[in-house]
């Protein structure tokens, strides 16, 4: 992969092979550091059956700070018991000692496979050679690095300024691929060299994260790693950031837009995805019906495989709708897709099918948008399809 | 499709082709009638938006009897309306004139395509068709009639005695296929001449559609026209059946039984399915957190990806089981496909990798068991497995 060359002031990275995936030239350890103890924050997994590396991270974020990131790619150290949790902690040791910074300074992460156990002595090694690798610009190897079943590394970054600051924030993310054969996991990592209290910067990311990466649904489960990290080291020298001043919901806006595109790209590179939809629905009684509807239009088999078909099935949306349990008044319901209107007011727009079918055939990234007419609450999910090639790699590659 | 020829004392069953189907091999119109007016139970789908004849339906079960039902596929008057309501309407009205009954003892149920109006004339004349055609043994013709994608007719029967008296029950369904191309619906049709008060038989139905029916994952979909009715028309002049008597629980065993095998038979005929799993966790804090660990694998995605590829995936199981939020003891959970445990305390089991894929190559029909051990909660699941075949039949069918 060739991206622009990127940094964010005090940040290094490597990523490299250190032999846990057979190929030599798969890349599987990134390790990302700062030069100085910067503020985290975390987003994880709601699955009750954490990954030892969740389950480390989330202990190491009550510190507050981190240092060193430490990311292996196919094993997700998951359904591994004691020795997988004392395997995690052995990574975070190894690391601590060669960057000299306390333990709870380290934040590891795993994907790949559910129920093996880490080549330990290959990943300590490969923390050794990857001190020696790390350069300002090799982000673009650490997305490498991170990737299972992802077709492409997945990097985005913003340089602005915030006064009279300048500042960068650079992202990396892998998507929701399966591996040989289990599920991997959602990561994405933000480092930025912005100033930003941890409380300030814990808020920030949950803000950020809701309406983008929490808004995906690719297949409808929810992994046993997924992990989200930010990092905010502070050498931009900013004054620190306050909730919900100019500055912060500028910084708020500048993060949503890229986790949104790193959204898109995640659900295109979904597994065997050919089109991205984003579920759009307005006028519910709340928020929480609103996000309800949306992610059961999302969810659905039947509106994925549609979507695939290039078929304005607006009719499996309709049923989706009602299978929230939640009240829909037919007789005020519009559905479109794109911007064509297929259902109105209990009324069925014949007219719109052809050009609905259209826009699915001509468009890789859609809309579908609800109407209910009964409120303010507002919700959007984005969503990938259901093709083939989804069953291809789900039930072709096998123990 | 050749069944024996069965029949229940006092049901008369018609099934043709009335046009609502391009192919005029393709029956379409189903009418059962009962020489006497029957009690009736009914269970309904979930989905808030209900067809029009399942409103119709509900609105008619609340006078008990019935004495005719009314079924036609290809067209499931869903999201049509209040055209769609008088359309029902003037099926029902029809059925109620010909027969020279009450108009609330007729039922209606239509499957097939939301958001097209039925071809009412066709249905009308095709009603009064279906008189003349009449008769006790044409049950598998109604069962015909009923079908959309099924690639088979589903029909179940027995006969036996309540003390001195013989009995018969038949039942009738339709799988969970969908059609050019929207979902259609799960329909069930029992009929008995059992003498079964109305408020037993509705306890009976829900008690025997609880563990087999409602415990049926196809993909997650719930239909806008789901509908079970089971019709008891006293002929067989057994004393009214009470409530948890010993008579209760042999029909019930029965009746449980026989949707069981059915609901086995619709999960191999969902929609390109090559496999169908049953589901069984033990072990529970509580039934209800069984039913949700049940779902949760039932409905995954990946389990049933994996089930499609022989892939004894233990590890998908196990984060299926974790994404219900619901606290699970990985120091205590097993997992097992068929005999074979292949997770147990927190450490995999290795050997029994192979043993369980023969497992599943070998049988069609083949159980996931999870074990918590931290109660006596208890549920099961079947659900039909995902192939290519379901994404060709969702995708391609366009409108």
């Amino acid at each position: 992969m060739k991206v622009k060359k990127t940094s964010v002031k005090g940040f290094y990275f490597a990523g490299l092979h250190c032999g846990i995936k057979e190929l030599k030239e798969k890349k599987d350890l990134a390790l990302f550091y700062s030069i100085v103890p910067a503020t985290v924050a975390g987003v994880f997994t709601n699955n009750t059956l954490k990954a030892a590396p969740v389950k480390l991270c989330q202990k190491h974020l009550a510190k507050k700070k981190a240092q060193v990131v430490v990311v292996n790619s196919g094993c997700a150290n998951a359904g591994t018991g004691k020795k997988g949790e004392k395997d995690a902690l052995k990574m975070a040791r190894e690391a601590a000692r060669h960057f000299d910074t306390p333990l709870h300074h380290v934040f590891i992460c795993s994907t790949g496979v559910i129920g093996r156990f880490l080549p330990i002595t290959k990943i300590l090694k490969g923390i050794a050679d990857a001190k020696v690798h790390l350069h300002p610009e090799n982000i673009d190897l650490a997305a490498e690095a991170i990737c299972t079943t992802d077709a492409h590394p997945k990097c985005v970054y913003y340089e602005g300024n915030l006064g009279q600051r300048n500042f960068s924030v650079a992202v990396i993310a892998k998507g929701a691929g399966m591996i040989h054969p289990n599920m991997a996991t959602l990561l994405c990592f933000i480092v930025t060299d912005l100033n930003i209290p941890q409380r300030v910067l814990q808020r920030l990311l949950n803000e950020s994260v809701d309406p983008t990466l929490n808004a995906l649904s690719v297949d409808g489960e929810t992994s046993t790693n997924d992990t989200v990290l930010m990092l905010a080291n502070g050498l931009a020298e900013n004054a620190p950031l306050k909730v919900q001043t100019p500055q912060y919901i500028k910084v708020k806006g500048i993060l949503t837009s890229l986790l949104k595109s790193l959204t898109v790209k995640i659900a295109l590179d979904g597994e065997g995805a050919t089109k991205c939809f984003e579920v759009n629905v307005i006028g519910a009684k709340s928020k929480k019906a609103a996000l309800a509807f949306a992610q059961s239009v999302a969810k659905s088999q039947l509106v994925k495989t549609a979507i695939f078909g290039c078929d304005p099935n607006w009719g499996r949306v309709y049923s989706a709708l009602g299978q929230t349990g939640l009240t829909v008044r037919e007789d005020k319901l519009a559905i479109s897709f794109g911007p064509y209107k297929l259902f109105q007011k209990g009324k069925v727009l014949f007219r719109n099918q052809e050009k609905a079918k259209d826009y699915l055939k001509e468009n890789q990234v859609v809309e579908i948008q609800v109407q209910l007419f009964s409120g303010e609450g507002q919700a959007k999910m984005i969503a990938s399809d259901l093709s083939y090639d989804y069953i291809k790699l789900n039930a072709e590659y096998t123990t």
